[in-house]
């Protein structure tokens, strides 16, 4: 592993200084060879599934192993994107003339070496690639076992791809994932690793978060709130509080929680609860909301902490603006948090004080992704503060150093 | 410590929220109350310096720990240049309407709970404090045992001025120099402290960046190189490497080591070798360089990875600049490298591939500071890539969140 490291770190050198045409050619040279090369990566996909229903993983989990022929058009589709997306290596900002007479800038610049450790879905192997690639990094993957094959097949692409832009193939290194120390040892290598990204489920996050020995992108839990004021328009409403919930159900950006100002709170529920009711959402609410809905179970203090990623709904109602940010701040995860009001100067107060990653007003919490953002696309959504917040995308993988230009210039 | 940190919390919550005109009005009544409160500070100090002197402290560190007039009126315009500081709270930027007809836009926002742990220096208690204060965020402050009653004596003006705005008094707090484990508490206090500061000497440094378990904004070795290349203009050349060594000795941002291209060096030395000789400049050199300058000493490897921090110098003659690059990047420490050059092709190939948080065309190391660079005032300088580089002023106490502003707008 330790060569590994040492192969990113001169590898992210050479990537640094690359042209952005050597990297849009290898993107799309990659995004050609997944293409050309689908008979092998379903075949080898075929392999890996094959193993995974006979030594019983779980159907969610086979799901996300396995690669279609759709998963890997969305590969393809993914680099040609990224490959459209602006370099931000080299952007300059900010160049002013100082009162000494230097000009001070700042330049971006990538962050060098990137470990990324995912799970099961393949497809996380040339996504991940791509951003790191176009960003000017180096990255080192690894991926689960289960999708050995998969990963090996994708990553004998992304080598070819690099190798025809004349770019080092050790930009993107995958580590077998066969080698089971590897993910311990990668956490420990924080001399060649300048950030890790873990992806997949809880467990792994939180053990990448405690054994890291450098910075972590990491998201944690997405428990959202949309907060119904006594001056929101009832259409918009109800139409945006059934959209975050049921648009899509196992999603960080989906709404958990329900809040409804008492004033209105009659009026909303008597429309909203029966909509919920037909999708076959189910619903936990207060004591308050149980004498308007009929017959829903009460909910517990850990409702009110749970990310269900299910058709399950916590409710509360609350007394107004103040009781309803209260909640989100003892009870949220600091994702993404909707208001839906008329009056601005609710609106104002909920996007200065809520302290989420994404905060809303008359919106579905349903946006909160790279794609919807205009990033392009996105590493991860980060539930961190330092660095980068909520989504991911290109820039959350630089830096910016200062640049200084005088002419002849000293200090005195 | 844990109670210091839930009440650093809840003050982090208010300080969030708090009115631009508010923090300015705590920062210029601390500013007024530590000039009223002079003579409590000077002699606070002076019981600091007694103890000091009596057990020993060795003079460098005894000069760190005392205040002086000027030291107290540099504190005191310290805050009133903070308090002049745009607020960079609340600030919306790149506000954008995207496709599906949302506006999304990033708005900046305090980190939270700032750890500031520092050594002799007491007028730290007030610089750090009036940074985090403006950045809307809590501090907990624990400085050196042997600065006790001097920080103390500032922690009263702070918390005075605190009040007098109606701000939490706990948006400031200093910890008991006299409570021996507090340090190892507070870098295990990530539920409460969102990223400490370690200021102090490079043992401080590392013991911190070793066991913090939250984000650490910190300053390792400044090895700073100016490179002479053969297309510079020599009184320019001559000028900057004459400043960036000796117009302070002790300073991160001054040029320890020298590199000059082959085919210019007789030139140049000819003429820095007796200024630097008559300036006291110690010089180490390479083979070559001996060769021009007579009676210097030979480098050894490790010269080239010290940092001298006094009047010594290394030398390498190198053939030009990829070699000047490959020198930096291998015996560098990242801070700030400048080249001297009237070459536009390789200032930009300089500016582009020197991995610095500095990186300058034509002008000395010794303006890498934050209140030369325009920040106003800097609270570090990090040596680190992840969230802020080079100088740390207000804006890398802050971090961005997304904002989005619809109509009623659903994910379909």
């Amino acid at each position: 592993m330790q060569e590994t490291g040492q192969r990113a770190r001169a590898a992210a050198r050479a990537m640094a200084r690359a042209e952005c045409a050597a990297k849009n050619t290898a993107l799309l040279n990659i995004a050609a060879t997944l293409r050309e090369q689908r008979a092998k990566l379903l075949d080898a996909n075929a392999t890996d599934m094959k193993a995974g229903q006979e030594s019983g993983l779980d159907p969610a989990l086979l799901d996300r192993l396995e690669l279609t022929d759709k998963r890997i058009d969305d590969m393809v589709d993914g680099l040609h994107q990224v490959a459209a997306l602006a370099d931000p290596v080299g952007e300059i900002t900010e160049l002013r003339t100082r009162p000494s007479g230097i000009q001070v800038g700042r330049m971006r610049v990538p962050l060098g070496v990137i470990g990324i450790i995912f799970e099961s879905r393949p497809n996380v192997t040339a996504d991940a690639a791509g951003l790191c690639l176009k960003s000017g990094n180096a990255t080192i993957l690894r991926g689960g076992t289960e999708a050995h094959h998969s990963i090996q097949a994708i990553a004998d692409c992304i080598r070819a791809g690099l190798k025809s832009a004349i770019l080092p193939e050790d930009a993107v290194q995958v580590v077998a994932t066969t080698d089971r120390e590897a993910v311990g040892e990668m956490l420990h290598l924080s001399e060649y690793i300048d950030v890790i990204v873990p992806r997949g489920g809880k467990g792994l996050i939180e053990r990448v978060s405690a054994e890291a020995r450098m910075p972590v992108i990491k998201h944690l839990d997405g428990i959202c709130h949309v907060y119904i004021d006594d001056r929101a328009d009832f259409d918009k409403a109800i139409r945006i509080a059934y959209n975050a919930k049921t648009q899509r159900y196992g999603t960080c950006n989906t709404m958990e929680c329900l809040l409804v100002a008492e004033n209105v709170a009659a009026a909303i529920l008597g429309r909203l609860g029966p909509m919920y009711q037909a999708a076959g959402v189910e619903i936990r609410g207060c004591e308050k909301s149980r004498e308007i809905l009929s017959g829903i179970r009460a909910a517990t203090e850990q409702d009110y902490r749970t990310e269900y990623l299910a058709p399950i709904l916590s409710l509360r109602i609350v007394s107004g603006l103040d009781e309803a940010m209260d909640h989100i701040d003892r009870y949220g995860s600091h994702h993404t948090d909707s208001i839906v009001t008329e009056d601005i100067s609710r609106a104002h107060r909920f996007l200065k004080e809520v302290d989420s990653s994404s905060v809303m007003v008359n919106a579905s919490t349903r946006f909160a992704d790279g794609y919807e953002y205009g990033l392009g696309a996105e590493i991860g959504i980060s539930t961190d503060k330092f660095h980068a917040r909520g989504p991911v995308g290109l820039e959350g993988l630089t830096s910016q150093k200062f640049i200084v230009i005088g002419s002849g210039h000293i200090r005195t």
